[in-house]
């Protein structure tokens, strides 16, 4: 027994191979983070499984790529590609097709775990500048070669696969600079290929790096930060983890210059207009089927860690911490950064998961009617302003106090921080023994937010073996997300993709939008019309139609414009 | 001389006659407010203006309305839209035609008091409901009927001349109620033509009205708040007295329902989507070019006016206060409400008019170094919770001192909200007697605020005789608008138009927009694309081709789309 209690999987600790299917799809190739003993024990209880099962892993994707797809480009096409943008910046070999044409999805995983390349590009590209890009689109809309555009590759939606060949162009290889910060405007002209930590780096070390009088922010904090892209922000429509405060990528982004079929469009840096419907916003969101973005134009933030205060809660309920946070975005006091509520089951989960369900303060924390799966965590932060940070924080626990909340001070917030970019690091660990961890996550109005999330849960919850855990970590004055982890040990991909699909549906059905902030891809496509409505679909197929009338700018059912 | 001294126009105090010219251009025909003696001496120094020229006036559109205009549409469509709307909701008098088809332009002030129509519609319908709409749109898009939308008639860019005929559809006379108050969400679901005071009066007086918990407020403000309709708001994206904190017309909407030739566009409440370009956005500011709103969610907010701080200062110049403007609204504390900043003219000429220049105070401030032509007067408003607000204003405060004002205290503010609304009333006693006061406006970024400022007003300035007074007052981060009030008293109609064309071009040429609140319409359609460049033109362009192929939603050159 007690060996056999001490029998911990042997999960991986080796840096895929160069040139492997490994490479690809696992998160950061040279970063790990193992789950820890009370992971192992809850796997094994939800999932029915034993030690025995975490014996034998799964087929890792350890092979070299190695593809059969044809390339159709004619010699004197490609030969077109070497002068536009110099030899060295194409690429033909197998890796690099299909390293540039997939993202971080599990279906993407699944696959390459496999050696199962679903489509390839022809030719990588990496142009050097706005002008090669501009080369590129022209080149291709004359001869009808279809482009994918490739940012940091962190998508999750399958927003990049090749599905009619052509090339792939490649923005972080060389397009990844900041390219100005005005300190009057407080924006930053930047590359669409410049990756989350680089770009923030900039921003922070402004002053030594460009003579900036103060350090900025960008505000923008995904959680695959450590893995996108600027332009990825913009095209995908993401949300950072502190966009409570400082907006949505939506929000962010000031002003866009794009490389389309349609010529180039360039948005102005002008902050207020009534010079018609903006096409600057018409852009955002296209997820690469309207054109390139070649440059962005930022809104940046002072950088003020120093003001930053931190929060977390125990509320009793989960409609408890609802009501609490609801009364806290409306309330006119400005906005918390980081804000986020975790429902019952997650909640329990993560507190076991710490280790914390056998310690004194769960004790405590039940004497004073704070019971398990019906208490709901809240964590947060406050930026901006030291006045500002403070008076926010002593409002907002005012109000959760209100509503019966337990202050446990800034500690857990702080354990968030300390997983917040590396728990993702974990999904290899688990699909090395089958098991399943995804996301799927929604907009959502605060009048069907209960409606939706009930929904939902008791259709995950019906197939046994399942775990749903379900936060808010979006808030608007008019609603949030909510944000479904499910992790399953399904009987093979087939049930998964089935059982997501299902959810989907679901989400959609009760009123939810198809994403929040994952963006639709070619995953979501099918629920688009259904979402939207056709006349809405219409209007973004006429754009399409505008925009790239040949239908090169990533083909094959991006946003469900074509197919 | 004392009895010289002692002469002032005998302005006029008479409710313009039912069916007058002058009951359609006078802004509010029940509302006075007459120029002061202190703006009576101004017009005279300015203009070189005597007595002798105030006892005369100009033609004052006192006629009873009577137009030749042919009514094309046949005698069946005309029955249709008597069984489409009812008998009653159909008018044909020379009044109705001329009424519902002009707003408050300069150009349409000075037309009809001459009499002169240059178009008028066949018909004007009133339509009692969404369905109404939907029967009219459909019908005019299969007979080729043009149509122009009439919300509150406040606009001043010739937004819905009826340049081909057709019908106006009026929706003020029975679209004009709150259709819900969602206090979970915090919206108001509302119909376009609802009043400005109607709308607000609805939201403050919520709890007897509606049974809602609290009172409102909707955040919009414009000095067209007495004349405008909700939906003009949205769709010509005006802006409010106090956006800097509750937003633009474009951030406070948060949903829509379209009737367009191409069918019935509702977008959704949820508040944060990444479901590809937000087709909700694309439709703001459309100015009636794509179809007809019938129905809008509006963010709305706390009516907490207990909470309101005023503040005002005055700095030493216009460059001090643009600085300490930028880092205020820059300083992430949150955002006043109303915010303005006086250049130097428009504060000397503000306090003389209010014959503060005699005072003691005014020796005061320039014993302090506020040096007429030079000082800078700054007022405003913080809203919110009460704690935010009396942090902001003492941030703000903090702030202004730093970089040398003289506070004030709330009185200039107070005496700046009493004239908000009224001061337009003045325009009819400046034709009366051939002055000119208009205004021209436009969003810039900071670095070129003071690039943009000096070579407008060195343009206007160089015309003898001219009065130019500019503010900012609609801040953000990245920028905000300046304000431009010229006052002339021109040659002829045509020197004025010509003058003001020229500034437009100034203002395009030195990197500002068309318009920041005031829309486009069609007298600054001709700057379009010059401003927006021909590609994004297209892409207006292309939705329009989507929204309304037959070109009948207010054609004639709205936005520069047609003609």
């Amino acid at each position: 027994m007690k060996l056999s209690k001490k029998f911990q999987p042997d999960w991986r600790e080796d840096v895929p191979a160069e040139g492997s299917y490994r490479s690809i799809f696992k998160y950061d190739p040279t970063k790990f983070k193992h789950p820890n003993a009370a992971w192992y024990e809850m796997f094994k209880k939800e999932f029915g499984m034993s030690d025995e099962d975490f014996k034998q892993r799964q087929p890792g994707g350890d092979e070299q790529v190695k593809i059969d797809h044809k390339i159709t480009l004619t010699d004197d096409q490609i030969t077109a590609f070497h002068n536009m943008v110099g030899g060295e910046n194409v690429a033909t070999d197998d890796y690099s097709r299909v390293k540039f044409s997939h993202g971080k999805s599990l279906d993407e995983d699944l696959s390459l775990r496999k050696n199962i390349v679903r489509q390839a590009p022809d030719l990588v590209l990496h142009p050097r500048d706005k002008e090669d890009v501009k080369k590129i689109v022209e080149y291709c809309n004359a001869n009808r070669i279809p482009i994918i555009t490739y940012g940091g590759g962190s998508g999750v939606v399958l927003g990049m696969r090749a599905d009619k060949g052509g090339v792939a162009v490649v923005l972080r290889t060389h397009m990844n600079k900041v390219l100005k910060i005005n300190e009057l405007n407080k924006t930053c002209r930047v590359q669409p290929g410049m990756m989350g930590p680089d770009y923030e780096a900039a921003l922070n070390h402004a002053p030594e790096r460009f003579g900036s009088k103060i350090a900025y922010t960008g505000g923008h904090f995904p959680q695959s930060f450590e893995l996108a892209s600027v332009g990825g922000w913009i095209t995908a429509l993401g949300s950072g983890q502190a966009s409570t405060y400082y907006g949505d990528a939506y929000h962010i982004i000031h002003s866009q210059e794009y490389v389309t079929p349609a010529g180039v469009i360039k948005t102005s840096d002008i902050p207020g207009t009534a010079t018609g419907p903006k096409v600057n916003d018409i852009l955002k969101g296209n997820e690469g089927a309207f054109g390139i973005l070649v440059e962005a134009t930022m809104k940046i933030f002072k950088h003020l860690p120093e003001n930053r205060q931190r929060f977390s809660f125990m509320f009793s309920s989960w409609e408890d911490a609802v009501n609490a946070s609801r009364e806290i975005v409306q309330g006119e006091f400005g906005m918390p950064a980081v804000y986020r509520i975790s429902d019952p089951e997650e909640t329990e989960i993560g507190l076991q998961l710490k280790g914390f369900n056998d310690g004194l303060l769960n004790k405590f924390l039940k004497r004073r009617g704070f019971e398990p799966m019906r208490r709901s965590l809240c964590i947060g932060t406050v930026e901006g302003e030291k006045s500002y940070t403070v008076n926010v924080k002593k409002q907002l626990t005012r109000i959760a106090r209100a509503h019966g909340a337990m202050s446990l001070t800034g500690y857990a917030t702080k354990q968030w921080e300390h997983g917040r970019y590396s728990d993702v690091h974990m999904r290899e660990d688990l699909l090395d023994y089958g098991i399943i961890l995804d996301t799927l996550e929604t907009g959502v109005t605060w009048d069907n937010l209960h409606n939706l999330h009930q929904s939902v849960r008791a259709f995950v919850k019906q197939r046994p073996g399942t775990c749903c855990l379900t936060h808010a970590s979006h808030f608007y004055p008019q609603g949030t997300n909510l944000y479904f982890i499910f992790m399953i040990k399904p009987r093979d991909d087939e049930e998964f993709f089935q059982f997501r699909s299902d959810i989907v549906s679901k989400i959609v059905e009760q009123g939810g939008s198809v994403s929040h902030h994952h963006g639709i891809g070619r995953m979501f496509a099918p629920w688009m019309e259904k979402h939207l409505g056709p006349e809405q679909m219409a209007v973004l197929r006429a754009l399409k139609r505008h925009f790239d009338p040949q239908n090169i700018m990533n083909p094959g059912g991006t946003l469900g414009l074509d197919d």
